[in-house]
């Protein structure tokens, strides 16, 4: 039974020995750089965890997790030309690093690619992991869509914005458990509860992420603080200030939500008024919220108690991020 | 057993109720949009006809067909965007009707609509058809690359030109011919004939395409003749008459090829060089020696009788195309 952190040992060799064609290399260039960039690799880390919970021959899960870090690439190669983002992870992104044409076709390839990573699968999972993985890809496309949707309104609610990510974000992060555990022959209490634990693990993560643009450390964070002030995004901090804002500060927010030509300044008096209002304290609880259903989940999984140990051990990296 | 006509109408009655989700309408308007300008879907009517060819229940072949339709269509929906085309079969494209991001996102969910149409197949035939469909999709991928990268380059040779089309266009027809054989049960050495049957046929109908672009019944053909001249678009025409010009006809082709705000004169001039180097006779000849290795093959086809002539007449119908 693996660990998260031997999990992700693996995945990293994995990743760099994955094969794609060299030609025509316009179509295939962009993939292996995207790949190369990096992150965590918590996505395939835990498929495969979860995978080594039911079953200590690995080989099935691992190019299963590997279209789920490859998917998850295609999102961002795709959803980086559509925000016009020009850096990810230090570096430039596909569209600007090559041409919009080939963030397009290369994104697509990509996401073929994804699912051919899905072959090989032993018949008795193949239908229900490719279910499983075509709705969340789905629901991946349809969060983003409500994401860009949300940046022409300003009367977004926390019940659509939590809809929202958890379409575009923790869908995901429950897919990569549960194929794992499809591919490692759980039961289905185990398979829908590990979906669910991810789900919710994803929530609190994204909640998480819109915390630490706004009050991360600078010095640790790997983004410049107050990238969703600046966009108007949004986030769970600035749905809650609107909703909690007495007219004073509601005047307040709107002024700085129409300041053309953003600067500092703008996230320094954002930040006061999520101060006024205690929304860090209140993202924090919410984000405690999704943390502690997960952990009650977690106890309810029949993998012994090892698993339960590795899957906190996790939801702990997670919950305690400052990146 | 299925002829082509009537598998048609099937697929034309299957379409018209793919069940899409209402919300975001943003992410799934366009699709339903693209799915409704109709075409030939020739495509998805060969999968069921072949289907039909080794098993009288439709059932397992109808979503599959679909699948390849969609597929085909996700296809138009970028390639329109990437070529900046304004008009598809006579209505506006997506990203002209909508924008970019919308037709970015929701071709991407158009391709995994494809997949999604492929659960449900028989466990024994899953692993097969969605390998051969991962396999094919890839190609018309590095199809299309190929095709952009060649309206860089003046030296594009035959075998270059052949390679491409067959990628881009005509393994999609190899491999609805062979994913109709697969749900229908049919054995390896039909599986694999009815592959490059219809590789063969896609690579005479792209030839024919070509063809009808310079050659075709202006009040038959759906599209203004002569856009591939215009475009300078590398046509076999173009790339067999570079390489038989003398030395006279290659200069006045140079001029042609660089000639700014191009009209009707170009299209003109150009005919006159393919009358001159008798383009449209080789071009036929080329036509069929595709089409007629295609009627050796199909003789070779253990389906019975019925099933081959039933073959015949599509290919016929491909052959004889005027639009």
């Amino acid at each position: 039974m693996l660990t998260i952190n031997q999990s992700t040992e693996i995945i990293n060799k994995e990743i760099e020995e994955i094969a794609l064609p060299a030609n025509p290399s316009e179509l295939y260039e962009p993939i292996r750089y995207i790949l190369s960039l990096g992150g965590k690799r918590l996505r395939p880390a835990i498929t495969l965890m979860t995978h080594s919970f039911y079953n200590d021959t690995l080989t099935e899960a691992i190019r299963p997790a590997l279209a789920i870090e490859v998917f998850h690439n295609f999102t961002l190669m795709h959803d980086d030309m559509m925000d016009h983002s020009n850096m990810r992870r230090g570096k430039e992104t596909v569209h600007i690093k090559w041409n919009n044409n080939i963030a397009l076709l290369s994104g697509d390839a990509m996401l073929i690619a994804a699912y051919k990573l899905l072959e090989g699968i032993n018949n008795n999972h193949l239908a229900e992991v490719f279910k499983t993985f075509n709705t969340t890809a789905l629901e991946v496309c349809e969060g983003q869509q409500y994401d860009m949707n949300f940046e022409f309104r300003n009367d977004v609610n926390e019940a659509e914005y939590i809809e929202m990510i958890r379409l575009k974000t923790s869908v995901l992060i429950g897919c990569a458990l549960k194929i794992g555990a499809i591919t490692g022959g759980a039961e289905a209490h185990d398979k829908a509860l590990l979906y669910d634990i991810g789900r919710d693990l994803g929530i609190g993560f994204q909640l998480q992420d819109d915390l630490l643009d706004a009050f991360g450390d600078p010095s640790v964070f790997g983004k410049k603080i107050g990238g969703d002030i600046i966009a108007n995004k949004k986030t769970y901090l600035l749905i809650k200030s609107i909703e909690r804002a007495n007219p004073a500060s509601a005047k307040e927010i709107q002024r700085l939500i129409q300041l053309k030509n953003a600067d500092s300044e703008k996230i320094i008096d954002m930040l006061n008024i999520y101060r006024e209002l205690n929304i860090e304290m209140l993202t924090e609880q919410k984000i405690d919220t999704y943390f502690d259903k997960s952990y009650k989940m977690i106890e309810k999984i029949n993998a012994g108690e090892q698993a339960k140990i590795n899957l906190i051990e996790f939801a702990d990296i997670l919950r305690k991020r400052k990146v």
